[in-house]
């Protein structure tokens, strides 16, 4: 990426500098796009992050911003959006034969807020098929033989690989904070439904999240910030009292992962932040149960209508699971959603003092292969859990692929949490140059 | 109701007697539509229960079940659908002139669900514009003058006028139990998000539940548990310990509804339950303007398209509450939300020894007027807990219109709520005849 930057593109640049040069009339919004597709007409043999995209439409949208000026807070900048939120404008596809060229009449709230925001909607990034396992065809920008995880696979690998700096996801056990470890990237997942799920395809309402995904950590702060009409699109560097919490499944995560949260956890002791140990009650183990029971019931309901019609149209994966989901008893159903609450009223004791948790973000790099997007489980009952989440960009693994270290606050904390990793990310950054 | 039910005409029957009657070969899926589609002719220029109703699809959905014989839980029963949940091959307009024709791809998870059980979608019933405020043209059964109550009107006046057994509603204030109540019917809206929302256009999704509605007791309970896949179609009926919540609204409440709900402790007492007085906490009473604030908040944000496309086709009254919900700042959101979780964590509290609460359905019986549908502040706080709620049509108003009594009970806890209630309703019918 370091390169790239270098070239001062237009694509390589933030958010925030793009909402900035487009504000003070250094470059139109058309500029911006047709860098950014030109990038993509670059890249996208290899990287393969998009299922529709249309250049002409994207310069459209450009070209009618530059026609209006507003003050709007993502004035020109583009956005990409993963394959299940719906576009009034594009097909909705969902990385599933069944809905070819599907086209939804109107925006999901979070794309709708997007574009009365400023943004351009670049185009619909690559989904595992329905948000779930079955991975398309994208890779990791990083090396093409590696997964770039999932399910917000071509979201992930687009902005890590300078197609667009902002793009959405969605995650259900982990598919914003895998995906954006595994590129390198920034990926957010706000507090459980603190973000309109509107025009989502659910795969569990119980555990959806729409999430955000960018290069900087100032970049989500303005996504967000807009999205959510917040009058102030940054935040100031909070210095925050951290607890390391290994997870019940340190045992069970790779060196590189392990590596980054002691390397940050020095790092801060060493900047003066109190660090101290935070472990989880020991009943939290449960949890990697209770989502999969949840996950799996919430898709059989809500995919009733393709499993009645289309049945032949999902993958063998897929169907397993609907199958696994429908022939989960009610009773254990309800059972799975009350250790999830149990879990998170005790999240407060959980974190004491501490204003974040230091955490794994994956088990470690991207693993070899495009056949599966690797692990949910190191994110999957932080969403259970309802928390906002936070993966940073700090490390590499052995085939030098990126490592991230997850950043959680307790919920609805979510501006302690981006100003808190503000201070992590500034402090790590210093150290390393 | 009586006149009809003397006359023993199918469309009259219970949901159990015409599973039972179709199972046993007494008549035919296609004896019972024809049977409801006539009483829709005789009754639906006074009623106006429905938006989109197709004979020939109804015939040709029960002759299909009749072609394929199955032991399907709600085999060959009429379901009317309200036209916020989508069909994909009936047009889902959800009260609005946006969405006139519209065309869902696929059935809500509901829908389908129903389908799946061998339920025969009848046709889409009127709502309120997005299931709000701004009622459509459906009158009370019982007196043409008078509102049915809202946002599920034609679902509970449709049922009430003996056209089918059984409906969907949905409740984001009080949209499932204050129509039941005003058109003297069984409304349930079970725990928070327990019955698949896929397909459900949103009001918000902090709030809203799909509920059902029937004439008799047993009938939600079959419906309920041919959508939850349960084995057991039926309950037993159980002794409750129950607890007289009067609520923060009893001064407000109309002489009836208190009536009511006294009568009811009356009876249950002679019939040797142990009744105790429960008040709700003070601050409980925050809940009415945090139920609005997150009402308006999540509506604006979920039609952030029909804002941005199509605000000339929405009521005055619509975008003055989408205005409202633009103008909350997030932090009010946020701190909205976490009273009605303060809330939530301290009911367990309030149960105490209880099993149920018995409390108010609505203010009153249907006010006179169809420019509005009653007051939702004596559903709506509940629904902010996320409790289930049930609502039975025991008394009369001073105007001889319905008026129901609410019981509640504690989240995930709705078997024991309609076991409850089958106690409640058989001592309350005991007691009449």
């Amino acid at each position: 990426m370091s390169a790239a930057h270098t070239l001062q593109a237009l694509h390589a640049l933030s958010a925030v500098e793009l909402a900035r040069g487009v504000a003070a009339g250094a470059f139109t919004c058309e500029d911006v796009v047709r860098d950014c597709l030109a990038r993509i007409a670059e890249r996208e043999k290899i990287t393969r992050a998009w299922t529709n995209f249309d250049p002409d439409k994207a310069l459209a949208q450009a070209r009618a911003l530059d026609r209006s000026p507003s003050n709007a807070a993502l004035r020109g900048v583009p956005v990409g959006v993963k394959d299940v939120l719906d576009t009034f404008d594009m097909p909705t596809e969902m990385g599933s034969p069944i809905y070819r060229g599907h086209r939804p009449s109107d925006d999901a709230a979070a794309v709708a807020l997007s574009r009365a925001a400023g943004a351009v909607i670049l185009g619909k990034t690559v989904t595992c098929e329905f948000a779930g396992q079955t991975p398309g065809a994208t890779t990791n920008p990083h090396n093409p033989a590696h997964t770039p995880g999932g399910s917000s696979s071509g979201s992930a690998a687009a902005v890590a690989d300078l197609m667009m700096p902002l793009a959405f996801g969605t995650q259900t056990g982990g598919s914003v904070l895998r995906p954006a470890s595994f590129c390198g990237i920034v990926g957010y997942k706000p507090t459980f439904n603190t973000i309109n799920r509107f025009g989502v395809k659910p795969a569990s309402e119980a555990l959806d999240t729409v999430g955000l995904m960018a290069r900087d950590l100032d970049d989500i702060i303005l996504f967000r910030a807009a999205l959510l009409g917040l009058s102030a699109t940054s935040l100031l560097s909070h210095k925050p009292r951290v607890g390391f919490c290994r997870t019940y499944l340190w045992d069970e995560t790779a060196t590189e992962s392990r590596g980054a949260v002691e390397d940050a956890v020095k790092a801060l002791r060493s900047a003066g932040v109190d660090v101290v140990d935070v472990a989880l009650p020991v009943h939290f183990a449960e949890m990697r149960a209770a989502h999969r029971v949840i996950d799996c019931r919430d898709r059989a309901m809500a995919m009733a209508y393709e499993w009645a019609h289309h049945r032949e149209g999902l993958s063998p994966a897929l169907r397993d699971r609907l199958q696994e989901g429908c022939d989960i008893a009610h009773a254990d159903y309800i059972a799975a959603l009350r250790l999830g609450e149990r879990c998170r009223s005790e999240m407060d004791s959980v974190f004491g003092a501490c204003d974040i948790l230091l955490a794994p973000t994956a088990k470690g790099e991207a693993p070899k292969g495009l056949d599966q997007t690797g692990d949910p489980n190191w994110q999957g009952f932080w969403t259970l859990l309802h928390v906002p989440a936070l993966t940073l960009p700090t490390s590499k693994g052995p085939n030098n692929l990126p490592v991230g270290i997850q950043l959680l606050a307790r919920r609805y904390d979510d501006e302690r949490l981006l100003s808190s990793a503000k201070f992590v990310w500034e402090t790590l950054t210093a150290k390393r140059h």
